[in-house]
Parts: C-alpha cells; sequence; structure tokens
C-alpha cells in the first residue's frame, strides 16, 4: 500500500486555543513537535502563516527535509469540505473559507488530507490507542461541544462533504434547554462541559459548591475540568451530581447510538473525561444500558482514550497516510 | 466481480405470516415466483420444508434448474448470526437456531446469504428504487415494529454477529411508554403500527374514530394500514391526529440518525407509509428539521420507497450476488 515507507508524516491539530504539529516516521515514532498559540482573532491570513511556522518549527526539531515528506493530516474544528480540504467555517476562530489542502500541498509538496478533529482523534485511537484494529469505533468526546467519530471497517465514516457522527446534537430531552445550534434538548445543551459549567457556577453562586467557588469562582471561562474535578475530590456533591447527570445523559445518548452502529469499541476522551474517568466510565457504563439493546451491549466494550493529546495528531497524520495509499 | 453473468438468482422474504420467492436473470428480471403462507406455530422443521418447497414451486415457474442457480439471498425477521445465517431467534415465528445458510446450501448446492429483511430492503431500494446508487442511504419502515438499515459505500451496514440500524429502539421520549424490548421511550413504543393501532382503537371506542369503529372494531389485530388510511379518508381526525403524532416522532428520531450518518437519501417504506404516503413524507420532513442539522439537513433527500413488496427479495438476491462475487 505505501509505496513510501521512509517517508515522514506530519500531524497537525488545530485546536481553538492551541495548535501542534508532531513529525513521525513511518512507524508514528515521533521525531519532533511544536506548538502555538492559535490567536484565530488575528485572522486566517495570519493563522495559516502560524499554521506553516508550527509544522516548520516541528521539521526543525525532528531534523526532516520538505523532500522526506511523505503527507500531512490535519485535524480542524468547524464544518469542513472534507474533499476539498476546506475550512468552510471555523466559529471558535472567525475564520471563513480557508483552503488549507491546497495552501499546505503548494508549500510543503507533499498531499494534505484535513479531517475533522474528533474523527482524526478517534482514528488514532482506533490505530494506537482503545480501539486497536476493532471493527467498529464509536468515539465520544465531551469538550466545549460533544463530538462523536466513528472508524467502521478501518475507515472514517463520512458525509457527502462534510464530516458526521454528531452525538452532540442527538435530541435526549425533548423540548429540553437551548443548544448553541438552535434547536431544544440536544446532547450538547444538556451535557457539554459548557453546560456542566454553567449549572455548577450556579451551584457555587448559590453556595452549594464551596470548594468550587474558591477554585474558579462563578464565570464560566474559569470552570474548567480541572477544576470541576478538585471541587469533587474535596467534596463538593452538588458537582458531584451534575456531572453524574451530565455523563447520565451522554451515556442515554451512546445507548441509542448503538443500536444504530452496533460498535465494538465506544471510546470516551476529551479533557473532562481524562479528569474525572471513573466517574465517566461508571455512569455511561450504566446509562448505556438503559437505552442500548441487550444483545448489543453485550457485544460492546466501552473505554477511556489512551492516547490524550496526541490522539488527534496520531491519527490525522495516520489517516493522510491511509488516503495517500488509496490514492497512488 | 461476477463470474457467473448467466446464473440466476433467488431472493427470499420470510414474514410473519407469509414468504415469497422470486427467482431472478442476471439482469434482475423476475423469472419466477412462488408465495406460501409461513405458519410459524407448525415450527421450524415444517417451516424450513415450506421454504424449500416455495423456492422449487418458484424454480418450477421460472424453468430454472438447481444447477443454474448463482445464490440465494433471504432476508430474515430476528436476531441472526450473519456470518453463519442462522435465525436466533424468531419471536413472530417461535424459531430458535434456525440453520437456514446451511440447510439451503445443501439443498440447492449454491451459496446461501441471510440478511435482515429490513437491510435487504434498503439494500433493494439502494440498488434498484429510491436510493439507487446514493452513496449512503438510510432506510426506515415502519411496520409491527420499526426497522432501520443503512447501505454506506455499497455495502450494507452491519454488527459484528448481528444487524444493525435498529432506529425503532431510539430514545425519543424518556420514560416514555414501555416498549416490547422493555425499556421505555423507544421510538418502537410511540410511532409502530401497534402503538398506532392501540391509540387509534381507544379512539375507536370512545367514539373519536367512528369510521375506523365501522372498519376494524377495536381489535388492534384488525386495524392494519389499509383501515388507518380508509378511516382518515373518510374523516376520522382523530386517527389522522394519532397518525401525525407518530410520523413526527419518526422524524424526530430519524433527525437524530441524519446528524449521525449524514445519509444523501432517507427511504421511507413499510405497509403504513405506502397506504399514507404524503401524510408520513410530510410530517417526517418537517419533524426532521427540528433535531436535525441545518448543513446535514440540506443534503439528504427523503423519498418514499419504490419497490413496494419487492424490495426484500430484489434486495436479498442481489446482495447474495454481491457477497458471492467478493468471496469469489
Amino acid at each position: 500500500m505505501n509505496k513510501n515507507p521512509e517517508k515522514f508524516w506530519i500531524g497537525f491539530d488545530l485546536g481553538g486555543t492551541k495548535m501542534l504539529a508532531t513529525v513521525f516516521n513511518h512507524k508514528f515514532q515521533c521525531q519532533g513537535r511544536a506548538r502555538k498559540k492559535t490567536r484565530g482573532n488575528e485572522g486566517a491570513e495570519a493563522g495559516v502563516q502560524r499554521i506553516i511556522d508550527t509544522i516548520r518549527a516541528a521539521l526543525e526539531e525532528a531534523d526532516v527535509q520538505i523532500s522526506q515528506l511523505g503527507g500531512i493530516g490535519v485535524g480542524c474544528p468547524g464544518p469542513l469540505d472534507l474533499d476539498n480540504g476546506i475550512l468552510l467555517e471555523a466559529p471558535n476562530l472567525g475564520w471563513d473559507n480557508v483552503e488549507l489542502k491546497r495552501i499546505l500541498e503548494t508549500e510543503f509538496d507533499c498531499p494534505a488530507v484535513i479531517s475533522n478533529d474528533v474523527d482524526a482523534g478517534v482514528y488514532g485511537e482506533y490505530r494506537f490507542g482503545a480501539g486497536r484494529n476493532a471493527r467498529c469505533v464509536f468515539g465520544v468526546f465531551p469538550g466545549t461541544g460533544i463530538g462523536g467519530g466513528c472508524v467502521y471497517n478501518g475507515n472514517i465514516m463520512r458525509g457527502q462533504i462534510h464530516s458526521c457522527m454528531e452525538i452532540g446534537h442527538i435530541n435526549v430531552i425533548p423540548n429540553g434547554p437551548r443548544c448553541g445550534c438552535g434547536r431544544y434538548g440536544c446532547l450538547e445543551a444538556v451535557a457539554s462541559r459548557m453546560a456542566i459549567s454553567a449549572a455548577a457556577a450556579q451551584a457555587a453562586y448559590r453556595g452549594d459548591a464551596p470548594h468550587l467557588l474558591k477554585l474558579a469562582g462563578t464565570d464560566l471561562s474559569n470552570i474548567r475540568s480541572g477544576a470541576l474535578s478538585e471541587s469533587v475530590q474535596q467534596g463538593d456533591q452538588a458537582v458531584e451530581c451534575i456531572l453524574r447527570h451530565a455523563a447520565r445523559h451522554i451515556g442515554l445518548a451512546i445507548g441509542s447510538v448503538i443500536n444504530l452502529l452496533a460498535p465494538d469499541v465506544v471510546v470516551l476522551g476529551g479533557g473532562l473525561v481524562e479528569a474525572l474517568p471513573n466517574l465517566f466510565l461508571e455512569e455511561i457504563r450504566d446509562s448505556a444500558k438503559e437505552t442500548g439493546l441487550d444483545n448489543l451491549i453485550h457485544s460492546v466494550n466501552v473505554h477511556t482514550a489512551e492516547l490524550g493529546g496526541d490522539a488527534a495528531v496520531m491519527g490525522a497524520a495516520s489517516w493522510a497516510r491511509e488516503i495517500a495509499g488509496q490514492q497512488s
């Protein structure tokens, strides 16, 4: 399949606050990496230049030349035109219609493959982590939103143009809380870190979460995974209840997804799950049974992700090699 | 792919009340067909003999010899072991562990492929009907239960052992009505023909559906698609409301499925949709927007099925040829 076994591969993770470039050899061992702040507010042109600079810095650290590159895989947020590698819209960054694939291919003279960041993470876990070589892996990454992805028979499932597996917008509470997408009762509106932080901020304000109040105050932007986890450990029962309620709804949605996809492995990842792995595993395994059919639930393993922050870069890079191999 | 272009293919549809065998030539033109009552209560052994007899009768009508067969495709209800072609359980028939693949391969000396009946129907619509050659087709067949199936890049999506896409067991109303599976609020418990008939029977009993009462009484087993449709046409508004309520929930579940799979075509089939195509199309197109994301909803076409009762036999037979081609 791969005609260039000694080539190197770039994995790139474009996040809302930071970006990470990693250089892998053909065994997907990391040879070098570089990180920069994203600074989306400085505009797309400056942002793209930062992407290029970050890749160059990683290549330098790895002591790899552009001519040695087999390809570049990028994991991106927001709606994408997958085939043309265009960031159609990145709400977190304020960028529009960035032709990332074309720009990177010109700059680095090798194929570039643009994927959804969650899909890249799930593919990473499928290749190297908690879903290694499973027939069907469904990944859920609760964060600011709740992303999902599915690797089925070795391929990332996708839509005609865009990525798919938007588990964050499965309806879990008819006429429930309003979601950022404008609908009511989406999983994301009930169980994302934003929804959790908003409920926890109220608890802190009411005096029901004294530790959280001390740790992070009542400003949503300060109530992050670390503070939530710490306040639970210090004894804020209200925060624990809020987290379990959210996890429970993620599990209910996962049960419905299991009824549709019958995956062999469900991988739970992201900062919130990393901070509180047992709480999430426990609640989700339990509540998925409330909606998932017995014969399908029995044949699925629910695990936490193994690769942490490297899932997306490893997935993006190895998926780029896979696609390049399919096309050559 | 197909090394035997002049072979003939059997499509078989094993239903709860009747069975249908069809002989197709290599262009999937029907050459002969035979039908028998299933009579599940006479036991599996007698049932299997009836299956064999029905196939023989269809072969005779088509004037085709066993030696001319390329393969047999069977669409079956109930949980299946797909690879081994075993009917693990057929609740409607009362059969257990019927090794249909082995039996048919011995009897007819050709490969036999056992599929879920809804999957076979969706594959039929993908090959020859409303989803012709689409990248991703999701099919929904509301009936006694509510079956779903997905053809993605030309293949029927499946679980490790069983079929998948159980849209009937997506949770649509938390703590809603009890489902046959033992859970609460599954789509099937809200919107299957059984659920609709039960609500319509109450309306008839209350005096709110006088036409239905005359047409079918208050016995669920008499309140079938034809009676429901007829009573709406005669002016039973209560029955129309019940049907629209059910269709609406099917649409809400389809919206969530669209968020996951981003299909290009959604096909609605089955007797209930055939009897009231406009009502179902209207409500489902509308309510799917309440849960489906704009960019994914815009790229999906929702259609009614085109092949009627032939979808399953055409799908089962052509899928059998596909599988036989992949294996040879």
